[in-house]
Parts: structure tokens; C-alpha cells; sequence
């Protein structure tokens, strides 16, 4: 990766908005991060110590308000193939699951492959630079490995790459299609009998510097109790997710079989701390709370898919409180903005509350650069060392303008339609006029899928 | 106006998506709406009669997805420049109204003029046709009237036609800052210190052919009981609008005050109708139900800004089974979309039931159009006769490629950043490429009210 610089018009560095940010890149990390601005004066030394407050003539200038680049911590990357479809008709969380399964059944490798860089293309443009996808189609759909049996993994790992976005791929073990019940239908193809078959299918896989290799737990229903050791103990040392407690029924399946709450099972097998993220996490109890906060697990919202499941709204800010870590996640892919998903979060809790202002601006946008719930922890700040993601908002859109082109810009006016320039790693992965292409590749993606 | 004629893609006519649409536009009106398609034959005859399936030469091509204009049915116009600025900090909706005041303090009829100019330029670049303003501030800042004591109001509907957008100017009276007590502050201005000195003001406005005036109570705590049959004695045959029962404090004072309910008091007062929209209706007894359903009341949700000011969620299917009317509303302009406000009332609604599909697309689409709420009967479908509006969704953007280009797209896909062209009353007011324009007004006149 070649130098480059940038003159930033504004950016958020160090935890504030300041004007004339000078960056500097060299492979894919910053070298220099150098803010004069009579307002703000602040100036980061490059690594050799020296801060030289000077422009140089050679760098882009990027107007606007610039943030680090964004982490989205839950991905199905074939839901996108739903979006405008499931919507339809009336239901509950499991019908639109019977929906969701449908498109499950029919994905290969070759469509998986194309769905998935389409929608990391969607990401992108939307600011998101690394992607943490939630990965469980491995098989063929009557259960049969493929040649290689991680191709629909390859297939993600390859995807994000040609989209220009990093991923965490959380390999996900299914192996049960509830408390006690044997795989059925699509999730055939989501089982590998085992946790220790599926630990070392996962083995063959490799990090790479944009790639981390995670695991994930699906569910409580999904991996028994006592398959859930295997799982942990794999997963050591990488990022561990686990969706948990997203519908009532679940709670309720979960405290008849084992007597304890999918948190408690979850606490009780080792599967908590500052390397788990647990997704949704909507009803929980006081107790849940405390085995989630204690040890500073993260906690993964995915509001605007919550509302469009029905799920309810999470307790964020008592999570919070009690020690946990939010991240954000687009999920389902009904809508792919984190703009969105950082309101959400404010303004679900204004709905469960009646009160308003949970969260500043700042936290919400700390929210949407967790990179480090993914295996990232070099990333989601524009700071010397750190890996160089430059998210450029357009401030005088229709939706922008007047809004004080500060933070509370970012979290409470701007969407994924005001982006207009990303960086990612040092290379830009979207600039405004490509959003055209990105949709025909949509188009063509999935209208494989839905002819 | 001059004649005119679409072909458009696909287009929302007569309660179905059909292909190849043809519209002739004359005087602003539809005088022809043909659609061969052959999946969905439809002719609907011209006024000679004749329905002719052969396609003219002379038609612009409207690619994408075409609705009928979109009905905003609550604005209040100035605060689009609150948008970002109010979200910062903690509080309730009573500390965001003191934010308001403060702006609301600051307008002279030429600031107003233009930030709602540049605000209902947003509106039309959404797709947005008709705007219900409920403009409440009338007089000077001590109270005093202009020499023409409409110039405010003027100011609103002449920025209403300079941006190409119908208006309801809904004159509110406003007498008291709460139950038995009198205006203070900023309510100063919005008072006509009497609901006749209120009516021998507004009939000094005249209707034209794009703007109705129409009447508002503000809402219960604003205009005394005594006060409220002079409004709506002066508001008959015209659109009457009031805030109802967004606040539980609100309902708390009323029932102390004068044992009834905020609804049970405008029903008492014969202020509920088919003629009359209760903006907000969130927090409702089972009688207010019948109250507002019996008659066909509308209840217009304004979902983003309920979300914004914690409102809480309104029963939006027990009204509408209740008999009532529901429309839509952007209020506060903390966003500008009625394509989120149509999902929103699913969305919320699903958040406060854990069930999902309780709006059908069409029935959001219904109440995104309700352009009848603000006196415009003619207007809100495509089809011969009404007035010529063409909303213009590309389905083939990030957001919409893929979800199947019908109703679908438009409820659950679409956003405001969809919109790439824009026609009412046979005019074109927008087309892609104008926001950056729209943007450059807005920040000019929210850069005179924040300096």
C-alpha cells in the first residue's frame, strides 16, 4: 500500500470535533494525525516526535465531517435478499424465520459469494469498515460437506475482501433446532453433528491481516449444554458471539430445560467476558445483567432489526451501567445504516422511558466503531498506529445541513445516504457516484436468488 | 399550466403496482391514466371516454417506481432548525420545548419565510406534496401584532408556493400556558389573547387554489374549555388540527382541571369529526377510542418524533379499528421522510405488541396521502381528474435494489434519499440533482437563526 495524506475540513480525533485535520498513511495506518484549528488547537506527533503544524500542498482535501470508519457487529449478509419481501404479511419473529430459512436452502457458494460482496458493497458505502459476520450456511443443503468443507466461508472471507471491507467471520456451531430436537429442514445444512467436528472444520481457517477467524455459540436452543465447553474452549483468545435472549419463548424454553436463563447458561459454561459479544440481549433479568456486566462482555443492538422482528427493546443503558459494552449491528439488513442504528439506540430508550438523552453522541458513536468486539482492536479511531478507516459525511445535504456539523450531526442527522467518501486500511473503498454500480449489483445479486 | 405527459416505469394506480403507466397532465390534473402491462391489463378511460392502449411518442420515461404525492400532515416548519441541536443533552419533553421557545423567540417574518422555504424545499425533494403547517407563531416577540397581523403566516404559505409545495396553513389558537394560566415567554406571540380576536384574525386569509386555511386548537392546555366552541364554530367546512394527549402530564392536568380527558373535552366541545386530525393521540383510554373512531376522526402519528421527544407509542391499529382515520406527520423535522414514518407506525407498533405485520404497505401508503386531512380532497392517487402529483422512487438505489421494485419497496425499503423526481400539480419541483441546492438554502437560512 502506497502514501497517501488527506486535509480533513473536520474530524473526530480524540474524542472531538476539530478542524484541519492533516492525515498521513502509509501501509494502511496513519503516520501522522495533525489538527490546527484556532478553535480546537491540537496536534498529534507523528512517530518520530516531531508535530509540524505546517500544510503540505500534496494532500486530498476531504470536506465535511470526517469519522473513523464504523464496525457492524452482526451480520447475516444473506438477509439482504429479504429486505422489501419478508416485511409482507402478518406474523411473529418465527414466521418470518420460515421466510428467512427458504433463502437459506437455496445458496451456494457462487451466489453466496455474489449476494454477500454485494451487500459488504452496501456496507461500504455506508461507512462500515469492518464487517463481524455471523456465519452459519456451511453445508450443502442435506448436511453434506462440500469439497472443501469451509467454501461458504471462503466464500464471505472473499467477498469482504473484493469489497474493500474487513471481517471477522464468527463461524457459528448449530447443532440443534431446539432444546433437545434434532436439526430439520434448512438447518440440516447449518449442522456439523458436533462441537468437535465443527472446532475442527474452523481450524483450517487462517487470519489474515483483514481477516479475523471468530467462532460464535447460535443460540442456547442451537448448542446443547454440554456441547458448549468445546465451543468455548475453540474460541479462546478469538471473538466469541452468541445471540441470547432475543424472544420470551426462548427464556422460557431455556428456564424449563436447564432451570437457568440463556445468560446463566452461557455464565455457567465460561462463555462471558471482555471477548464475547452477546447479540440483542433484549429480556433479561437483573441477575442476567450482572453476569454480563461483571466482566465487561459486549453487547451487540441491532435496533432497526429488533423493531422489524418485534423483539422489543433491550435494557442498553442497565447493561451499560452494569459493566457491559454496546456495539451495534445491521443484522437482518432491513435497512444497512449505522447513522441509524446509533439513533435507534437513543431513541428505542426514549420509547421504553419516556425520558430523553441515554446517550451523548459521543457514546453512540463509540458504539458504532466497536472494531474491537471483531477481532480489530487497531482500529476505530483516526490516531497515529491505528489502522487508516476515514468516513467523510457531506454536511450541507438536505438531511445535514444546519445541524452544527459536529457529532451530534453524525448521531442524530446524518444517514448511510450522506457518506460520500471512505477509506478503508488506506485504500478508498467508495466515493460518491459509485452508489449507482452498487445497486445494479444488488439488482444482479439478487435477482439470482429471486428470478 | 401547460400540458404535459409521463410514461412511467411502474406506478401505485387504483390500489396495485402496474407497468407502463401513461399520464396526461392538463391544468395541473390528471386527464388520462392508462396501463398496459401484461401482467396487469388496465385501462382507465380519458374524460372523452376512449381508452387508447397505444403509446404516444411524446411522453417523458419515468424509470422506477411512481406514488401519488405524499400528504405531511404536521410541520411545524421552524423546527428544522432545532434538527442535531436538541438531542444533545438529557431532559424531558418539557427541557426540549424550552429549546424550541428559544428559537421560536428569535423569527421575524423574513427569517421564517426563508427557513421554511428552505424546509418545505426538503419536504418536496421527499416526495412530499402537501404540507399541514400548525403555525401558532403570530405576533411580535412583546405580542404585539405586525401591521398586517398575518404577516407570519403569509410568510408560511408564500414559502409554501415559491417551494412548489401545497399548504394547509393551520392558524392555532393559543391563549393559555396551561390550565388557568395565562401565556408567559416566548408564548407571548403565539396568543390572540381571545379565540374571537384568534377568528376575526385568521378570516382576514384567504384560500387559493394551493393553500387551504384551516384552523388548530393547540391542544387542551392552550385553549380554555370556554375558549373552544368560538374555534370550532369558526372552523367549520374548514380542516380542524390539535395536539392530543402526546404527554401523560397533559392528561394528568386535564382530568385535575375538569375531570374529563384532553379527548373527552374536545368531544364535549363537538370538536371531533371527519373535518377534524388529532396529532399524536398516544396515550388514549378506551372511551377516547370511541370518541375519535365513532366519528371517523383522523389521527395523524408523527413515529420519528415521538421517538425524538419520548412520546411513547401510540395505539395506531386500535384507533384505526376504532374507526378512526390515520395520517402522518414529520412535526419536528428531526427527519424529513415519510417513507420512515410509514415504517415507523409498523415498527413501533411491532416494538409494543412483540408481533409483526399489523400495517399492510397499501394501508401505509393510504395514510402517507391523506392529503383530505388538509383540504385537499383532489389530490393523493393517480388517476383521472385529481391533481397531477408524481412521486418518483429509483429502485435500483443501495437501499431499494432488490426488495421488488412494489408497494414493498416503497413501506420497507425506501427512503427520502429514494426520491429523484418530483411533480405536483402537474410542476416539477424536484429532480435528482437539485439537493445540493436544497442543502446550500438550508444551511444559509439555519446559519441566520444560529449565528
Amino acid at each position: 500500500m502506497s502514501a497517501s495524506a488527506y486535509l480533513l475540513e473536520r474530524a473526530w480525533v480524540g474524542g472531538a470535533v476539530r478542524d484541519d485535520v492533516l492525515v498521513e498513511i502509509e501501509g494502511g495506518r496513519f503516520t501522522r494525525v495533525s489538527a490546527v484549528s484556532s478553535q480546537n488547537p491540537h496536534d498529534t506527533p507523528g512517530p518520530d516526535g516531531v508535530s509540524r503544524g505546517v500544510r503540505p500542498a500534496g494532500p486530498r482535501r476531504l470536506p465535511g465531517l470526517t469519522l473513523p470508519g464504523l464496525a457492524n457487529c452482526h451480520s447475516h449478509a444473506f438477509h439482504r435478499a429479504l429486505r422489501g419481501r419478508t416485511q409482507r404479511g402478518r406474523g411473529t419473529f418465527w414466521t418470518w424465520r420460515d421466510q428467512m430459512y427458504d433463502v437459506a436452502a437455496r445458496l451456494d457458494p457462487d451466489t453466496y459469494f455474489g449476494l454477500a460482496r454485494a451487500t459488504y458493497r452496501e456496507m461500504a458505502a455506508a461507512g462500515i469498515t469492518t464487517v463481524g459476520e455471523f456465519h452459519y450456511l456451511h453445508h450443502q443443503p442435506d448436511g453434506t460437506p462440500y469439497d472443501d468443507p469451509n467454501a461458504m466461508g471462503r466464500a464471505l472471507v472473499a467477498a469482504a475482501a473484493e469489497a474493500g471491507v474487513r471481517i471477522a467471520l464468527l463461524d457459528t456451531c448449530y447443532l440443534s433446532s431446539g432444546f433437545g430436537r434434532p436439526v430439520e429442514g434448512a438447518q440440516v445444512r447449518y449442522s456439523d453433528r458436533s462441537a468437535a467436528a465443527w472446532a475442527d472444520r474452523v481450524a483450517q481457517l487462517n487470519d489474515d491481516d483483514r481477516t479475523r477467524i471468530g467462532a460464535a455459540i447460535h443460540s442456547v436452543r442451537a448448542v446443547p449444554r454440554e456441547e458448549l465447553p468445546t465451543v468455548v474452549a475453540a474460541a479462546a483468545g478469538r471473538p466469541l458471539h452468541a445471540h441470547l435472549s432475543e424472544q420470551v419463548a426462548e427464556n422460557d424454553a431455556c428456564l424449563a430445560t436447564y432451570g437457568v436463563t440463556p445468560t446463566g447458561l452461557l455464565h455457567d459454561a465460561g462463555a462471558l467476558g471482555p471477548l464475547t459479544t452477546v447479540v440483542h440481549a433484549t429480556h433479561l433479568t437483573g441477575a442476567d445483567l450482572m453476569h454480563l456486566g461483571g466482566p465487561a462482555t459486549r453487547a451487540c443492538f441491532c435496533p432497526t432489526t429488533e423493531r422489524d422482528l418485534g423483539d422489543g427493546i433491550g435494557p442498553g443503558r442497565a447493561l451499560q451501567q452494569a459493566g457491559a459494552v454496546l456495539t451495534l449491528g445491521s443484522d437482518s439488513h432491513a435497512v444497512i445504516d449505522l447513522f441509524e442504528e446509533m439513533r435507534a439506540l437513543e431513541m428505542d430508550e426514549r420509547l421504553a422511558t419516556q425520558q430523553r438523552g441515554h446517550w451523548a453522541a459521543a457514546e453512540l458513536l463509540e458504539a458504532a466503531t466497536a472494531h474491537a468486539s471483531l477481532g480489530f482492536d487497531d482500529a476505530g479511531a483516526i490516531a497515529v498506529g491505528q489502522r487508516a478507516d476515514l468516513v467523510t459525511l457531506d454536511t450541507s445535504t438536505v438531511r445535514t445541513a444546519g445541524t452544527g456539523a459536529d457529532e451530534n450531526t453524525a448521531a442524530f442527522a446524518a444517514t448511510a445516504a450522506d457518506v460520500v467518501h471512505v477509506v478503508a486500511d488506506g485504500a478508498v473503498v467508495f466515493r460518491r457516484g459509485d452508489e449507482a454500480d452498487v445497486g445494479r449489483e444488488l439488482d444482479a445479486a439478487i435477482g439470482r436468488i429471486h428470478p
